[in-house]
């Protein structure tokens, strides 16, 4: 089983190709909308390839070009050409100063926030650590008020200056209604926390799952550049997943898809964070090998220390050929194994991406993980290729980001309507 | 948790709503063939509502329907109007009899098939008892033929008159293709079956996997008439499922998803015909019971008993208070639970479809299973609506000759293609 592992830094500058929406299929979007995304995706277009790739007449491109460039939304660029012959070609680019947004990913240790301009470069960047524990609503807006002004003040902006901010963070996200029914941050259950945030930030916002966003930056500016298909798991403080089916973001009926983390390996076993038992994060996320670290280390069960600490400690034990160790990292892998053989069997993906902090243990995707993996699936002769995507936070920050600016599109073109 | 048995006897003349196809996107489809595809499933309609409900212009309506009148696929028909004002609308029909197709469902125990003319309409229907055992291809090919000849002798035909065969078994089927990777019913193992019996029976052949013709059945003239999404989970000689996304059946990307009854439930659990350990369908369909069956009995295990008989045994004793035979209908509702709850947690369907010969036996469907699959899904407020539908064999035929169908207008639109 070929893994290939890709070296994800990401780009200064990445070409964001945020065509292909979430919501409504890509024909039934309006014309404004996706000739506003097939110029972000490609950075800039003559009139007629607008017209010929969304296969729509060019008189009706050239209506919405004058408009757009009226709203100062777009520009005309003259480009120089090698030929002599006719008129130099004009083509059609994104206003980039014309509007910016921020995208902030919560997590358990680090919060990150990304800000990128109307065509999807990066302005600025910025971290800060989380609180320890869970928390309410107030306190975790607090944390993110305060990481959006870090990332400002990086970007040398004031606050106004944004159009639009979306977050994601772990647990049950209800995008469409900004809702976190159940969250690892957070105390309270069904929190209305878009509408807490947009009443304290003053501006729009929007809500998702985190690993829905770390798939919509795949979509936008990763493997979904070239793959119209694909899974992704993520392995960190949880375990999550990401659909994409014919270039869009799977969602299920009521925006609870792919609770990957949360499907059940075994009757009655062992304990999730959910409270329910038998979960596959119950015996793959950190908390699981953290729940077994503290045996194996030999440490004091009372002493509070850093999960990530703790979990490299255990590592380079199991490297070290402290058997305990070992046993639990191949523990958790064979359930990994067993969870990917799932998602083979389910979904039929032909690539599978494994992505998020956990991933950079090799022992949890180790070939004897893929081996397994294959050996628990039906032999149809095509497994599919896994990749391992070591994205940091700032990547999961940028899906976001990409959120806001697919947010910010379809309103701008919702006041654009007759 | 609320479960709603639909009685599903099948009207003879459905009205087939072929619409939506399994390959391409709807529009993306030849509009020759979705014109003949919103004629099935609405029975007739003028060329105006034909240009409406595709939302193209009436001229190329106007046009198509001339090309497809001439070629005796379809006809006018004047239907009366109350008003006295204006001509008297016309409508325009399929000729049902221009062609006809057949649909098989090969299964361990009962082979079954069906007859439809052109409009989706019933003309036959036959069965014949399958082989005892798992056999080769060309037993299977003989049994095929006699059932077929049964079907033709029941709608007085002869087989030159048919247009084309769809058939539907139990396996990794790669329907592309036409090739039986691996099937409980055959020997062999990678059978170029489609291009074996076309050879043999002269007709074009499609081949699939049962469970994908159900859900085709479902989505065609079944719950997909209302529903544009839905989830169906069969649990027979094995555990199949299917999954309709926006009216369309996904199959992933090498065309062998939704294999639900290989998902692992138990790392090193119970064998599995498929040679693995730990699959759902070791504990749940009906060889799986049969294996304890002969324990909680105290039958003789040499004995040779048809498995519907011994089946009905032991439901009868669970019935009457046999605790071991009870235990193993308990245990099999249990990993049936998680099964399901794992659906619910990756595709967060609206509605789940029970739906094959084990879900006669209440057992497995009762309030208990239903309350310990939301018991083990993460609690969003959206428990899916659960249908069991006790459909008989030959709603899976009708599922196969519908493909038929579809297959067939595909070739009948390509013919036309300039």
């Amino acid at each position: 089983m070929a893994i290939r592992t890709v070296d994800c830094a990401p780009a200064a500058e990445p070409a964001l190709g945020c065509g292909p929406l979430i919501g409504l299929p890509q024909e039934k979007r309006p014309l404004r909308q996706r000739v506003l995304e097939h110029l972000r995706a490609s950075g800039s277009a003559s009139r007629v390839d607008v017209a010929r790739e969304l296969a729509v007449s060019p008189a009706s491109v050239t209506a919405i070009a004058l408009e757009l460039i009226e709203r100062g939304l777009i520009a005309e660029t003259v480009t120089p050409r090698d030929s002599a012959r006719g008129r130099p070609p004009v083509a059609l680019t994104l206003v980039r100063g014309s509007h910016t947004v921020a995208g902030i990913k919560l997590a358990a240790d680090v919060h990150t926030a990304v800000i990128l301009d109307f065509a999807g470069a990066v302005l600025a960047e910025a971290s800060i650590p989380a609180a320890r524990d869970r928390c309410t609503a107030a306190a975790l807006l607090a944390e993110t008020e305060a990481l959006l002004e870090k990332a400002l003040a990086e970007a040398g902006m004031v606050r106004s200056a944004l159009a639009g901010l979306a977050i994601g963070m772990p647990g049950l996200i209800e995008h469409e209604r900004g809702r976190a029914l159940w969250s690892p941050l957070l105390i309270e259950r069904d929190a209305d926390l878009a509408a807490l945030f947009e009443a304290r930030l003053g501006l729009p916002v929007a809500l998702d799952n985190d690993a829905n966003l770390l798939t919509l930056a795949e979509l936008w500016f990763g493997a979904g550049r070239a793959m119209s298909d694909f899974a992704l798991v993520t392995i960190e403080h949880g375990v999550g997943m990401g659909l994409v089916i014919n270039n869009r973001l799977f969602r299920g009926a009521s925006g609870f898809a792919m609770e990957l983390g949360h499907t059940k390996v075994a009757l009655d076993g062992a304990l999730c964070r959910c409270g329910r038992r038998g979960c596959l994060e119950a015996y793959v996320a950190d908390y699981a090998l953290v729940r077994e670290a503290r045996i194996a280390l030999g440490a004091n069960l009372d002493e509070k220390k850093n999960v990530r600490i703790l979990l490299r400690e255990l590592f380079d034990e199991a490297e070290a050929g402290n058997a305990a160790a070992r046993s639990i990292f191949q523990r958790a892998g064979r359930y990994l194994a067993m969870g990917l053989a799932n998602v083979v069997q389910l979904f039929d993906p032909s690539l599978i991406i494994l992505s998020g902090g956990q991933v950079r243990f090799e022992t949890l995707y180790a070939d004897a993980v893929m081996d397994e993996m294959r050996a628990l699936s039906l032999d149809t002769g095509r497994t599919p290729r896994v990749e391992v995507h070591a994205w940091g936070d700032m990547v999961w920050a940028r899906g976001a980001a990409a959120l806001a600016l697919s947010a910010l599109t379809e309103r701008l073109v919702g006041e654009a309507r007759p």
